[in-house]
């Protein structure tokens, strides 16, 4: 009886047309959405990967290097000891009496008891009460003004939020994002995805990559032009892909032209806080600023434990912390939060190990050291990285102020850029893929970030390890040198 | 001099309008979407319980008791062993050489370097491949059908799975959504969230809450109607919040209507697959029915290590697994991954530790023992408090096959009613803020689920512990007679 029916079914199964789901069926606004930190580049360099795994390949390297993205731990940087010795003890039922310092067990023990069932058991939807107030006094203590544990989210990672945020502000084309160009590309993809309208402003790269307000004010009212209003002005600072870290006046004056303009709410992306380099200006919060002007502008704060010295990318912590928002808005992000339940509890408790290091003696001590050490070799890597590019004929790269990459501007000979249309590629996206398949080295082509009309650009980290950052960057020199001579040869091949 | 600028910026900042961000700039369909497991009841909660923390109180009892949520360890079940040792050693740089067993470090080191840089590092944006592994062949032994890791996404928990494919397939009011009434709400908040048109198709309280293809085939003609076209059908097996357990010919009928309907994607939620009690039907996965049927129907099972006996909601693991779905749209499924760069990398090993447990020896005999006692003492509860609100005078309780909730049908007097409409609530959210304040006990209006117009419900979970269901059960059986009784009473008060 059973078989019978199957057969039948199977019959009458064949005489429909379900053929299971095709791209007709997608969403046209994902289809839209570019992301190119993981794009077509990134994509070869896995195929490469897998012949470089086999016996023997034809390749003239013998390691694919990431520097498309910030991602330190995958180039070698050690995790935040005693943020992992705490987490390594917090999912454990009880933390172990003997083999664990007292900072690490109180620690431990403190944060399995915040959660109502310990790490194992969803959490408020806002975040872990207890972490919110470790992220407060972070922020009252590096702002001099007083911070709120309510106004405070925790997050997966940075992106949650700024997901969260423009889901929440950007339903249709009447409403405007208007972001960085060059940007991370998170922006773009979330105001595309959400159906939004995407206003660029240029960053002045003859400037040190400043953000004028000239033009954010020309990206604004071209997005009124295209009939929307700009509801999130997305400032990076320090900015990705560029580097910039901005000064008080800078910020000053963004803040007064979003004051100038109701409705707009500032989204502040301030995950490279910790990251500033030699004489750039000082990291100073949109808060902080908003605050001394007096000013009532919403300002969106994200920040994450994935960048800084911690390099947390995978454990995906994050928050944001929201200023001049009403509270009838925070409750409608309660609800967006709510229905993912809660954040990843070993990611918020990530934030607190961040926000908050060790107290007092020998922790505190090989913490101290640990930021050190890698916030100053970061900075030494950021500056040999960029005399070396600067240095290359065609080349101009900007000094770098902060985060993690280097956003050089090239320029490339005619037939270059002839062969490059031959291969259907934008200039940068074709330089970026010979570099590929010369050295094995990953970078993300400028056309992924938004780049002036005629300007190619690329964006790399500078987060090779120490000792190998000087042949990285020889192997770099190398390739450009040899693709600049085989475009200016007559028969130039690569 | 920088006195003066701030002077005179704070004097033209306060001739402008900005004033912070209100309600009017929000999305409209974000205000729209209810999510009710987290929603009033569960406020007026946290009210109560800062009450209980003081010193003396007013309330008839001591503690609130949250059975609104399917949250195992907040109630006191304890984490699974094996899995917490290993996610204790895999934020190590290294497994300690003692005091861990072979095969915690085995684990432990396949994980950390299946991931360049470990867990702190990005993983691959759709999942670590050795977990994606150990994920196809849980499903391939499970089914006995080969299983594709390139099929298969990690997420954090399957929540954010759902949203990927509402976001993916759902992009406005053309768009609709199928799901159950009653559902667990996730699925009507999406719908609303993406601006898609919700069809609700009614299960068969009086038939084990069985899911009838005639009630979905009026939802689908339904959403026609509306002028839009189905794209999900979800199907809740076993069953949230009903705890159905669809047979084989359950399954069968749903995919031959869905494969009537070209384009209909069937969204399998199975979160719930291990929690099957007593002589229920056995849990079938859809793939399996899909793919005994010779179907090309398109499907996406979910999965989550929230819930089964590891109750891990903490953590946030989940994933799904497409059938059917053809390469662009998985890539499109890819480039949403990407946005957000990977799911939480300790939420992705405790989907690998739930699918792929120990071996052998000492800790698989342990891991069965933990498991066997943690899904016997579930169906001992979930049958000892069916029985006791069965019992109950008004109140009907199906049978509990599955998953961790029971959905009590209860027939409340008209003065109750009349009580209820005066409150300005539904009767069952009325029964509900009582029975919170006289008991600390919290559930979930059954209209926050969706019901049959005039019939009303709770839905309460069975995860008290064993040792405290009894007193529980009580508690609430005390409450509804002396509810009953005050409103059958002629100056009825309670």
């Amino acid at each position: 009886m059973k078989r019978l029916s199957l057969v039948a079914l199977a019959a009458s199964l064949a005489s429909v047309q379900s053929e299971g789901l095709d791209i007709d069926a997608v969403n046209p606004k994902i289809v839209e959405a570019q992301y190119a930190v993981r794009g077509f580049i990134l994509d070869r360099a896995r195929e490469i990967e897998a012949d470089l795994a086999q016996e023997s390949h034809d390749w003239p390297f013998d390691e694919i290097v990431r520097c498309n993205i910030g991602n330190p731990q995958a180039l070698g940087q050690a995790p935040p000891k005693f943020a992992r010795e705490v987490l390594s003890n917090v999912v454990l039922p009880k933390t172990p009496r003997w083999g664990v310092s007292k900072q690490v067990r109180e620690r431990a023990d403190a944060y399995r008891a915040a959660i109502q069932g310990g790490v194992g058991a969803y959490s408020e939807s806002q975040g872990i009460t207890l972490i919110r107030k470790e992220v407060a006094k972070f922020i009252s203590d590096r702002d001099g003004i007083a911070a709120d544990p309510e106004a405070i989210f925790l997050t997966d990672g940075a992106s949650a939020g700024v997901r969260h945020l423009t889901q929440l502000l950007v339903s249709g084309p009447q409403d405007g994002v208007l972001a960085p160009a060059p940007q991370y590309p998170l922006y773009s993809a979330m105001a595309t995805m959400y159906d939004g309208t995407l206003g660029s402003y240029y960053l002045d790269e003859s400037a040190d990559w400043a953000a004028p307000v000239a033009e954010i004010a020309k990206a604004y009212d071209d997005v009124v032009a295209r009939g929307a209003t700009p509801k999130m002005l997305v400032i990076i600072n320090p900015g990705n892909p560029t580097g910039a870290s901005l000064p008080r006046e800078a910020l000053e004056a963004i803040v007064e032209f979003v004051a100038s303009k109701p409705g707009l709410v500032l989204m502040a992306d301030e995950v490279y806080q910790e990251n500033v380099y030699g004489d750039a200006p000082a990291f100073i919060s949109f808060k902080k600023v908003v605050h001394d002007l007096k000013s009532t502008i919403p300002v969106v704060s994200f920040h994450s434990v994935s960048k800084g010295f911690t390099g947390e990318c995978g454990l995906r912590g994050g928050y944001f912390e929201l200023t001049n928002v009403s509270e009838e808005v925070k409750e409608q992000l309660i609800k967006l939060a709510s229905v993912s339940l809660c954040s990843n509890v070993l990611g918020q408790i990530a934030v607190g190990l961040m926000v908050n290091p060790p107290v007092d003696g020998r922790e505190l001590k090989a913490y101290e050291d640990e930021k050190a050490a890698k916030l100053s070799s970061l900075e030494r890597r950021a500056n040999e990285v960029a005399r070396a590019l600067d240095a290359l004929d065609g080349v101009s790269c900007v000094q770098p102020q902060g985060a993690m990459y280097l956003f050089p501007s090239i320029t490339l000979p005619d037939a270059a850029l002839a062969a490059a249309g031959a291969a259907g590629l934008a200039p940068d996206a074709f330089y970026a893929l010979k570099l590929l398949e010369s050295t094995g080295l990953v970078v993300v082509p400028g056309s992924g970030f938004g780049q002036k009309n005629g300007t190619w650009h690329f964006r790399t980290t500078f987060l090779p390890p120490e000792d190998q950052i000087t042949a990285v960057t020889k192997r770099l020199a190398g390739f450009h040198d040899a693709f600049l001579a085989s475009f200016k040869a007559p028969a130039g091949e690569l």
